[in-house]
């Protein structure tokens, strides 16, 4: 079998299909952020990043930067070991308290990413709790679909953010067994918000678990940025959270906090917690000055806050067709691989806006679009010129504008 | 189902087998290594790390932490995205380049871990290559384990380090379909190394592609520090190398290199690879500066086997137990996790030792091991003072010696 032209033909069917992903190459100055620098064939040019996960711009802040600068010079770059193998640092003890507080739970436990945190922790509950079947929302994010696949439990998919479907679901289970409800809180794509307590008032009537993944949601919502569950003064009843220190944290790694039994199960059966290097502990140094800064400061916030509705009434008064929801999130749709492709390359060669164009697998094959992530240091100026280079592109491309 | 009773149960069935593990808390400072302090219930001590996998203290040389402050400094401290949105810096791309070269290969692929980089490759590969059977060594890494059982190819186990078995299970398969072989070089906890050019001989004849996880071995072995296969002249032949930026590169993170087709495939189809954020771009740079420092200098490798042929001399001379192989790790057997715990305790209370027992799940139940690895910047009497330690705790202990 001749392998590299194996991989070659599923490479050009990605091409032919228009969802062959090309990176963004960026030279990024934490002083200049939103604006970055975009290398391409010897060519070094300004741009806006519009699309960062960065949602605070925490990772720019003076103070984390210089957190995680410090402990590395004085610490250290790396762990050197997994977290039971040499590799636990007084940085992790500290953030996993940190981290335990502001959720209001007993215990946190940290992983390498947000991905391997629900990975991890879904294949290991699954996998090791007595006759479980997982009910996950059908727009989940892959690594807990993932995490599930991998733990071979049962799994049963309920329609999105549908507690009473998920109410149907639970009932229709032969009684036995554990039951572990998974479900995020903000949807990444559509950035539409789960219905949180619905969903634990049927969880609980029917005695299962809930897995909630904040990711998107942590460091944003509630008076300490606590997330959605925060925010609707629920997370007590959430059996686990799930975050991420990668997105409006600004760093990078991922965590658990629930009950203390809770995490030190995962912690000790869990393969994809045991068998690898720890965070190093100049990135918890730097997540934990991020954490404690947004649970006082409600600053940066607001300001993004403030951007996002700019944002919206700006496409609004432009026609321009954005999914409405109640987040931070605005998709800008589209609708097809290769006009988004095109909008996202004219962005940038003609107005330098950096917008990555969000294609198949992480979106619904028709459902393209460009995901823009208003941030705080954005500025008005910025938005403008933004909503001004739509608008043109969509009348050049003779796109359809929203019904007014 | 009371969900934390169940977890409580199974923690309690650790700790009565011996296997529940309590990390030791360290505050490093990167000029004292490898003396570090281990807090414990308010008190800080003194100890000498012996048991960490930064191999070479590349973690604690002042150019890679430099070189990670500087870049957290001036970029930022996390990627902010994806490496398809936003998350890809100049530092990745570099780094990619850097370490194909290393390699000798056209291409490189970067993921967050060496844990997620054979996960995630292994089960791309085992998933999308048509009927695949991948034949893995019985004493591959979790990882491996894990990645190989996600993909649910066709799973075949051959017997450690036995190229004549992999052949006969090689000739025993049904023609057609895809074959991977899946090794190590160095194996982490018994140290010995494979017969990489007898695999491959094998692998060659049958078709199949070969996938060689050199973790415990890159930055230590081979002229530039590219591994045992560029030791052993044999790198060109191997389909893929896996690495970690986590160990001898002294940083974090794992990446693959081999054919731009074979990585393009794992890159655009890889769910743990698309879907997290991508490294930082100062831990890109810190493993850059690493990679590039030990592919000129041979300084850390020598001083650091030196350190080794002496402390196996002086282990010897004593007469105390441990496993003879041609690597840096030095397993002193112990063969019972109670009595390798109580080794452990008693080193670090009364020596201010710390050597981590490595028990079940990390080594079959029976080969519990003190587990240890000099490093280049552990001195003469470092090792004088752990030999001596460890023959007072034999005698203690009636522990039986080695036969002269």
């Amino acid at each position: 079998m001749d392998y590299d032209a194996f991989f070659a033909d599923h490479l050009d069917q990605l091409k032919s299909e228009g969802n062959y992903r090309v990176f963004a190459k960026l030279e990024r100055e934490a002083a200049t952020a939103p604006q970055a620098k975009m290398h391409r064939c010897n060519t070094r040019r300004p741009v806006t990043v519009w699309c960062s996960n960065d949602y605070l711009g925490m990772g720019k802040a003076d103070f984390v930067r210089q957190a995680v600068a410090d402990a590395a010079l004085r610490d250290g770059a790396g762990a050197g070991g997994t977290r039971n193998i040499s590799g636990t640092a007084v940085q992790h003890v500290a953030l996993e308290a940190e981290l335990a507080d502001l959720h209001g739970k007993e215990a946190a436990l940290l992983f390498t990413s947000g991905y391997v945190s629900n990975w991890a922790s879904l294949s290991t509950l699954g996998a090791r709790l007595p006759g479980c079947t997982i009910l996950s929302d059908e727009m989940n994010h892959a690594s807990m679909i993932e995490g599930i696949r991998h733990s071979r439990a049962n799994k049963v998919i309920w329609k999105h953010n549908d507690s009473e479907d998920l109410n149907r679901k639970l009932a229709s289970l032969p009684s036995g067994g554990a039951r572990v409800v998974a479900f995020e809180s903000v949807y990444s794509m559509d950035g539409d918000i789960a219905p949180i307590a619905e969903i634990l008032d049927v969880a609980e009537a029917h005695g299962a678990m809930t897995y909630l993944d904040e990711v998107h949601a942590v460091g944003l919502y509630g008076s300490q940025g606590g997330g959605i569950a925060e925010r609707d003064g629920v997370a007590h009843r959430v059996s686990l959270i799930e975050g991420t220190l990668g997105k409006a944290f600004g760093v990078m790694g991922g965590y658990i906090a629930g009950s203390a039994a809770l995490c030190d199960f995962v912690r000790s059966f869990a393969s994809g917690f045991i068998f690898t290097t720890a965070l190093p502990p100049a990135l918890a140094a730097g997540a934990l000055a991020s954490v404690r800064h947004l649970r006082r400061s409600d600053l940066e916030r607001r300001r993004q806050q403030a951007n996002v509705a700019k944002l919206r009434t700006r496409l609004d008064a432009m026609r321009l067709p954005h999914l409405d929801n109640p987040s931070h999130i605005v998709p800008v749709m589209v609708g097809d691989p290769f006009k988004a492709k095109f909008l996202s390359d004219a962005l940038l060669e003609n107005r330098r806006i950096y917008v990555q164009p969000i294609n198949y697998p992480t979106v619904l094959k028709g459902t393209e679009r460009l995901r823009i992530t208003p941030s705080p240091l954005h500025t008005e100026e910025d938005i403008e010129r933004l909503v001004a280079a739509l608008s043109d592109l969509w009348s050049q491309c003779a796109l359809n504008r929203a019904v007014a």
